[in-house]
């Protein structure tokens, strides 16, 4: 591909701080969301990065997120907060969530905060990522705003594609990072097959009669299947619950009806890696060596553990820069100029 | 089906009971594991309760499992513990594991238990739903003894079919509890194809060289597929990392080398309701009634929310008994002869 550009991390950061505080943000907050969502990009989770700066910032000038919102947080036991978003940016609750886990962690062994009134926090794995980078367990889970995923045997859209992310530490080796989607395909993913106008393979998506849809454009009259049937189903609901019922967010029938902002509901835990079997950071290291020099399937290629691909991707985006696909410069150059910011500086690809 | 007998809830405890204190266990432990066995024929996980007494009493014979074994828990942080099973049966070592995180949570929010030299311990779902039960918001996973799932990409069996389960309370309703192995069958439900001699369906086993087997006689020699391909894959690494090796548990290549016995590990998380939404379960119900009411898919039946189905279950099995088949009641005559305590009684199906 010729038409594939490389942002250097530290002007995909300006441009993003630059973009969201003419939105509205205060400049540290500005700094605080563009930097998670340039880690998102620098890990390689391309679908939840700097393409979605297009959709936040609509999101600043519709009131579904406010731009200058004050997070409020409830220690409501010793190892347990409540976390009030009050409609700020996703980013700027996770990154409070995570720093209010990882306390209360380093004090009681664990950690936990449930979201309410929070939004899109882009790829949640960059969240449990942060925390195994600094010796802690992390998983996390989120609730999407858009419903369209039907439970198992059902075919009303009472779901989203609610997911969910784990993250270990290894001593020398980057910390084992997996972050999933319910659905087979992620909305983000879905929705870069639509920018690059490319048809998505059957199987991803059903119309509501059950028939394979491959229209990426057309996504949102259809069904997202969860990921083996019944078992993503089943998931995608007990994250529901737990990530957004519990914590006092909204799930289920009649999300975002009447256009009320959807209260959006994520958890984070953290769990002290000193709470847990001394040397254990070691044997993950050898369990990631092990597995990626185990045998790979006929034909294949070496077997990849989650997070390898993910700090290989970083070292070589840090040096090379982020690739931005021409579908992508245009909406970025868009955006700049309606928000009255430089446009991104390219590197050649 | 005109083999099937019914056996009563206690009679099935009596007998459980009676077969483990013959194999070595104390009166009140070999009672706490017949009533964790039981609960899981209870709540309709056919493959995980009474099926497995004649694996348990061989195990108690060679060595596998320690009749004796006195469990060892140690506080390493105020809301944590980690739990040393010293090769106790998984029963006893996931009851106190439970308890003790019920405990931490009432008084932090939230508790966790690792666990290592557990051994199997029937459905984990049992022991998230006592939780939620008791009000608490429960995750439990666990690690397979046996290595038969492959890496995603990789053609060598370096993981189990490492099960999750969640647990949320409602108010009124049952618990929500999902309880799930990563691989698409689990290995209890392939047991129970090759006792009854029936072939499996393709797509659950395949040989070393990819094929579909669906002998399931033979699954010994093949690879369980994961569920979801690279999900169920990464979902199996994870709670390998998080359930056996944070604990110090055996994880990976070489599980059981040497006929030495597998340190089997788990872990619980209990999540105080009372730290969380005034009101969520409340909340709970309500999503489990919607839910319950959706469109089905074109002429499916109703659509069932994990958990209603184990509930209507035990109150049938609780008044008809626990049906038992021709080739189970078989294997239990063979039990009880062999341990010389008086067959099960029955009743008509």
């Amino acid at each position: 591909m010729t038409d594939i550009m490389r942002l250097a991390p530290a002007e995909a950061e300006r441009f993003t701080t630059a973009v969201l505080e003419k939105a509205g943000l205060r400049a540290s907050d500005a700094a605080t969301a563009a930097r998670a969502i340039v880690e998102a990009d620098l890990a390689g989770v391309d679908t939840h990065g700097i393409i979605r700066l297009p959709m936040y910032v609509a999101w600043l000038g519709d009131g579904r997120i406010d731009a200058r919102a004050e997070i409020e947080v409830e220690r409501t036991m010793p190892a347990v907060a409540l976390l009030d978003g009050r409609g700020a940016m996703g980013h700027l609750c996770m990154t409070r969530a995570a720093e209010i886990a990882a306390d209360a962690a380093r004090t009681y062994g664990i950690g936990w905060v449930g979201l309410r009134n929070s939004n899109h926090a882009g790829a949640i794995g960059i969240y449990a990522a942060r925390l195994a980078r600094e010796g802690f367990i992390s998983i996390c889970g989120a609730v999407s705003a858009i419903n369209q995923v039907a439970p198992w045997g059902g075919s009303e859209p009472l779901m989203g594609t609610n997911p969910i992310a784990f993250a270990v530490p290894g001593e020398e080796e980057a910390p084992v990072v997996f972050d999933m989607a319910t659905t087979i395909a992620s909305l983000g993913m879905i929705k870069k097959y639509a920018m690059e106008g490319r048809p998505m393979p059957e199987g991803w998506i059903v119309d509501r009669e059950g028939r394979p849809m491959t229209d990426a454009s057309r996504h949102a009259e259809g069904l997202l299947l969860p990921v083996g049937e019944h078992k993503g189903s089943g998931l995608a609901l007990m994250i529901g619950l737990i990530a957004a019922v519990a914590n006092g967010a909204d799930f289920g029938r009649g999300l975002g009806e009447g256009g009320r902002p959807v209260s959006v509901g994520q958890f984070v835990l953290a769990l002290d890696g000193r709470a847990l079997a001394p040397g254990f950071r070691e044997k993950v290291d050898e369990i990631v060596r092990d597995f990626g020099k185990s045998a790979p399937v006929a034909g294949g290629g070496p077997v990849r553990v989650p997070g390898v691909g993910r700090a290989e991707k970083e070292a070589e985006r840090k040096v090379r820069g982020i690739p931005i696909g021409a579908a992508l410069m245009h909406e970025l150059a868009l955006l700049a100029d309606r928000s009255g910011v430089a446009r991104p500086a390219y590197a050649a690809g």
